[in-house]
């Protein structure tokens, strides 16, 4: 089978790194295909970033010109999910709630740790309206950029595995979720502070993507996410370069 | 004070039917300028045009270039709302949480008559985010298209009537919100057959952001809506024509 | 239009300087008129307090002899709104609700700073009635009671400054609702200290009031605030003095 | 022991027909005591009232010059517990409360059958308030007026055994909570035509009060039910006729 | 009447401490029979040890032969209360329940001080579930075992006054439910530091238990605890020793 | 890998049917070994039974003596899922949050329908402590028993037809989950008649503990499912016949 995982932001460096981190996770037979949308921010760290993302990552899908059987939308906390679900057939999985929905398998409560704090509401609206928020015990912020993951990766690993620690030691979080990607060692580095079972958003939307293939369920087309309606639209697709 | 009033789609006459809904409304001294996006759908009844309007609003509104004081984004259950936030200082008012919240004022529950049955959900999740969901008794659909309460005026008026006294008789709202614009008669109508107060989402947003003008509030900046930061976006402003 | 706006509390100082905070804000052609309960606590700061004001209020509202077009309770987290919902047909717009209403248009979350701990979870169930806690942040007592606010102003600030800036930083509140009145500096030190937009409880409220009348809406008669059903009354209106 | 139930009308049959109900279940040892208000309504049926009735049952109780172990406020969905809680140390039991805490000891949920709708939202915001609403399933009214349980029993019996059974079968309701008193047969009516318990506010209250003076335990002073600062308070108690 | 009142453990000496609690505070007439399982663990910590004490109570209130009018299961936080509630008419009453359920008389919010941390969610879960964690504004553990309530009461009454403490000073409670039993100063050490009523579930399960029987009502049979179907079950009642 | 699927009751032949259904799904190279508990009822479907169930499963776990990866409880809306997670490391899937947790990947709300009446309030409450209720649009009951759907099964493809269509009429639910086991040709009928996606627990939760496998999560051992605390206990493992 074949998965679309899509970035929300432009930069393919990154593109390329969730590609590599899906495709370690996925079963044989999966082939993982890594997009980068040609519209949007360079890293996505706010609404307006994230609406422009929601448009990118439709077009990226839009264009694909290859049959496909899942798309994953990679960024955390971000908009246009919904979008997906009523342009596609196959099923749409986001990342912010595939970690969370696996993370609620392995304990009572759980965190996520992300990147900015202004990020922090937009998550914990996307859990809210996702209705998986009743066992989340708190969304906590490294204070580290999307790009300074990148630039600063060893500060980045500390000033994120701290915020793991408090998660479990003040808001009793039994399970960490990892609210930004990419990073080799982080993973381990957060599971050897704390603990407690560290959850990333690509692995666990590849899991899920797959399973829901295996047992042919697609999405469901009777309401919500129902086909567009046929109408006159401008401007989309986005203009070839 | 000037505000500016931005249609979710791209139907010119739309535009003009909700910039007289707003200037009726307004008070002595404030001016309206009805605005269309250059981007999207020609009616908005969906997610994946919803978040297209997301960002012709947004556009819009940057390349409106003279000052203004406030924003309402004059469609019903829609995204986008947050992105302008971090774009601009001055308010922005959403129309289906303007009439919520004004209809709190009227009576202990309301509810929204709307046009599809697709948009209902959507319309609850904005009231959900919007924390403004605890006294809606119910969303209901007449099944009436967005374009034929231009076309079919009508039909439109009596599904809607339908559908609000249902509201109130069935769901015990004791206030209706229509989350449809632009007739002129619909809401004498509703009115009548009823017996409870018909709140107009565009006019509310208006009473809204002249008195957040006129207070001197403007939006929190600390978080949630703090401006983008600075870095490389591709694509938008969208290109000029 | 005529507003009248009701102190809950008999002290006449606060009546005038509510009255001056309300006239400051509203349109021209608004005439504000401020009534004293004669009934009731000097200043209410507690739930046996806060029924007598209940009465008080509805008492002076039912003896005023002149047509008015929207009514006030200018008192925080207080009873007795939905008794004069009952008895009249026009608005009646509470400051707290007012408050909270109006800064969830400004923020992702509001906190409310007012006077006793003791009137925290009053005015946390009057917002969870109002339906309007979901995105209320914290209500925190700065422990200064009603009276001190007049008698030793600058100690008050301080200590509602304080809270107020605790509020943005520990609890995450975008906006702050001043759950106490009277003071002309406090808004600016609010803001000053905390970088974040101060709401006003009874400068809302007018603004709410006004746009209510403006746009003809009167409180729903079906249900909850139907008139009362005509019976034997012993006691109310209070007897004359 | 001595328990003082107040009536929150000013009928005195009625005040006689809960007194008889409240000491039909006491237990042997205990007095009850049934006051009438001097002041409000000779039936309570919306806010306005119920807001009289508040003072008018503190104002009895602070009349009432020999001591007492305990309060019963005996009025369905009524303003007014905290304000007795705040003046006494006693404990203060409300019978909206009582019942519905003994209704979730026998079933999975429980459904209150009261008077007219328009006490419908009364008793589901004291409910809600209460935190007792998570296991109601519904609140539905016979359509009889107060003072028509007395003048047309019958009736009265019918419309209410008919809501008991809409609320078993289509809502789910396991146990039925009779929210308004005073009739010998209603009890055993409901009771053999639902097939679940039926619970009656009065006796339970009557249980509970006793049971909370047994143990020692009074209304926590800390916070919320702290005594009432001393301060000038106008016209209250209400002067002696 | 007589009331069964069964440990959730098999230590004996704990059934014999809780036996006396329940007939101290029962009234004249009523006759406690406390029983101890056949099955399960020595202490219950987890939920593990929860589920079998669900059957080792069944069990043990299964095999008991003389009549009874209610039931009370002595465990904080336990699984097992619904399944007694099929196989019984009388009424069950579980602790965790009763002492929330009173507490709520008393004070605007409760706190719940148990033994250790990992019966915290539990707790949580069984006031969840029962419809009572409105009000609830913490569960503590003192991070004291079960079993050594006895073998170190000194130091557990001081772990547990500290929590109480905390729930008060910081978590707002205005009333404290000892999640943990037996020690017959507890109640007076944690009432004396905190000044706070101190509620005891076993004295409330008593007081709630004796009430039901009272006011002659059995738990509903309609729905949820309806009498088990007819059918083949292996290995239960428990083989006798 | 080596999956345990366990049935909770003790009825050999479901065994089977549900460990056809899960080896159905799984992935080349997992095995699946079906156990059926020693302990309990040959149906479940009732509180009494259920904990039954519970110890049964976690006595089948316990004397299963080769290596296994991970646990499925096959059972909807049953007791028992924590036990096993104290117990194991390796993850315990229950197959009610499986379905529930699945069906929200593909559609904004999903509805159950399970055997009888009796069981819904036991999924809606298993759901309820999951935190995975806030998208469930109902639970209903299609009225037949557990041991029917073997014995009349064309009878019972009706009634949970009707009642899955039923939950997409009037419900808005969008997807189907079945809370009950077994038939062939259940599914197909039912995406048939509603047109919506139908969700088997089995096979959603085989494919989640897969993933979890993939991903090396096990259960969080931190807290709430930490190990039993070594103790005497009494009965357990369940003497061996």
């Amino acid at each position: 089978m074949r998965i679309l995982v899509v970035n929300v932001n432009t930069t393919e460096t990154m593109t390329h790194g969730i590609g590599l981190q899906a495709q370690k996770v996925a079963a044989p037979g999966t082939e993982i295909v890594a997009l980068t949308p040609r519209f949007g921010a360079e890293s996505v760290e706010g609404n307006f970033e994230s609406y422009l993302a929601a448009v990118g990552v439709m077009d990226a899908v839009m264009r694909y010109d290859q049959p496909f059987d899942a798309v994953i939308q990679a960024g955390y906390g971000e908009h246009g999910r919904e979008g997906l679900q009523e342009l596609l057939e196959v099923p749409v999985v986001d990342i912010t709630e595939a970690a969370a929905s696996t993370a609620m398998f392995l304990g009572h409560k759980y965190s996520v740790v992300t990147t900015l704090d202004r990020a922090v509401p937009m998550i914990e609206d996307r859990l809210k309206l996702a209705g998986l928020d009743a066992r989340c015990a708190s969304v906590r912020a490294s204070g580290m950029a999307v790009l300074e993951l990148e630039t600063q990766p060893e500060r980045a690993v500390e000033a994120i595995v701290e915020q793991a620690a408090a998660a479990v030691e003040q808001d009793h979080a039994e399970v960490i979720c990892l609210g930004c990607g990419g990073m080799a060692e982080l993973e381990a580095k957060v599971r050897e502070r704390t603990g407690v079972p560290v959850v990333d958003g690509v692995a666990s939307a590849v899991t899920i993507a797959e399973a829901l293939v295996r047992m042919g369920l697609k999405t469901s087309k009777v309401r919500t996410y129902a086909p567009p309606r046929p109408k006159r639209i401008t401007g989309f697709p986005l203009p070839s370069a």
